[in-house]
């Protein structure tokens, strides 16, 4: 079936039920969060009653959310009939199994992942789009309801998360058609940037500061390495989940093809994240220390001394980089 | 005059004019730059001999610009009747007076800072405009040129530059709708986001990592400042344009509502970026220290020490922050 023909069905179904309940997945997102929040309340002002379902609770800088404080982590008794599941490839997304469904549930999967496992009875999966959230969008003004300003903040919050702010390589057009018409409906830009992007503790910053003072340039400028001992972390008040994403700063470094952050975790234990721009495969360097991950993102751990681990890594990307210097001039 | 009217008039020179030279301001950025080498490129379809003007080289991350290449730092000679000033408040952001202008030039000035000095024969000053490439863009159509790929790479840049990649507070929904038109005439959004946000020169990085290593939390937590000094920009090899967009990383900074990037630029000499979050009118502020911009943006220059300069523009902060409280409370 394909799409269109999908969603006019699931329109119909939304339509005449009265009671409708919402999924979204596991470590919630600003695009799943707010597309479910979105799609709930256009059915409240359709007069229906609506519940809100996430395994996990609702991360501190969504809570602005309009909604988001109704959102359960214990699934709706008794089980409506129409259960509409937002952003979830398949129901593992949801820690759920068919089993968990009453039989006579209609499952209706609104999604934009290309990986979708087509789970539902009915299946609207828009892998152009850059967010569920343009999907929801869709959705809603094909059920003709009026977007307020609540659900234009839920669904621009989805819209600008999935999106990378407009940066991702996803965004269309037709993405930011959608933002421009949710900005004049009277969205709160600042804010919305403000609670998404504006929030990091000043514990981080201080770390991004150490991570930034210890970095070395290796290969001719094609790698970029950093570490952060114990000392870094306590001295900077920061744990060790503030330091996600800062290896991203020595990527984006004119040359740069793959960028190393170390982390002392523990004693003589070193962890490792890589990344890689262009060509490298990471997945392949961190195998060699018993890790794993993708081809431009991947870690491992090492029971060495942080110099010792800066060695060994380095010396293993210095070899892959020429090794594939090599193979291009063959 | 209004700007309408000023737009048809300034619509009407260049349409007749077979010469036109275009001037951009000093530490140019992606906006002043694109708009201007849009606004040339175009210019030039219609046939008419264009040269491009900046008071300083281009930055490495915009010579991907179509057009690029052909600034040029000697004003042009003999001077065409029509001059166009794009994205300048005034003549000294271009380091020129009235006195380096023939007499009988006729200078439009195409812009959309709130600060503008309407300083041209014509002024068509957009402060409604998240950037002056959105101006341009209007400009453009009305000349009736087909916007080209080349054309479009540099409007989208100069949007995406000044409006923070869609972030700031002065993006409105008609800022997406010109990023969309700009993405159907294909421009490469990846190419573009990769040049602008990732090839950042090693010391730009070593620039950041010192001006986080200056960052002070005032005000009880509302005011980030930080301080680049002469050694911090000579021994990390940056030159001032690379201090563009620091500031961010203070401003992002959980509690913070004003941030500010303080630069010694010569002897005595300190420019002031501020930027704010929610409500501080930092414009405000900069025209305290004889210095301007917009709301949520703004700079100035002080002649004093930087210690003096900290001094004076934190407790002018301090004091503005304390009276927003007060008069909220009321």
């Amino acid at each position: 079936m394909n799409h269109e023909k999908a969603s006019e069905e699931m329109i119909e179904h939304l339509r005449k039920a009265p009671k409708v309940a919402l999924f979204s997945h596991i470590s919630p997102d600003g695009d799943c969060t707010g597309s479910m929040l979105a799609i709930g309340l256009a059915l409240e002002k359709m007069g229906k009653e609506v519940s809100f379902y996430n395994p996990n609770t609702v991360p501190s800088y969504l809570t602005f959310l309009p909604g988001s404080l109704r959102i359960r982590q214990e699934l709706p008794s008794p089980q409506p009939k129409i259960l509409l599941f937002v952003d979830c490839t398949d129901l593992g997304r949801v820690n759920l199994s068919r089993s968990d469904i009453s039989a006579d549930s209609i499952v209706l999967n609104l999604d934009h992942h290309i990986s979708n496992l087509y789970f539902g009875d009915l299946n609207w999966v828009d892998a152009d789009a850059s967010a569920v959230g343009e999907v929801a969008l869709t959705l809603i003004n094909q059920l003709g309801v009026e977007i307020d300003r609540d659900i234009a903040t839920n669904l621009y919050t989805a819209i600008v998360t999935d999106s990378g702010c407009f940066q991702y390589s996803n965004t269309t057009a037709q993405t930011h058609r959608s933002a421009a018409d949710l900005l004049d409906l009277g969205v709160d830009l600042s804010r919305i940037h403000n609670n998404i992007f504006n929030q990091k503790p000043l514990a981080q910053i201080k770390l991004l500061q150490r991570a930034l003072e210890s970095l070395e340039i290796r290969a001719e400028g094609q790698l970029a390495i950093m570490s952060l001992n114990a000392e870094d972390f306590r001295e900077s008040g920061a744990g060790l989940e503030l330091s996600e994403g800062l290896v991203d700063h020595a990527r984006s470094i004119v040359g740069v093809e793959v960028a190393v952050l170390l982390k002392e975790v523990g004693l003589q234990e070193i962890k490792g994240g890589l990344r890689s721009n262009l060509w490298l495969n990471v997945n392949e360097i961190a195998a060699l220390f018993a890790g794993g991950g993708h081809k431009r993102a991947a870690g491992c751990t090492l029971r060495v001394s942080m110099d010792e681990a800066k060695q060994r890594i380095t010396t293993a990307i210095e070899e892959a980089l020429k090794l594939g210097r090599d193979h291009e001039r063959t």
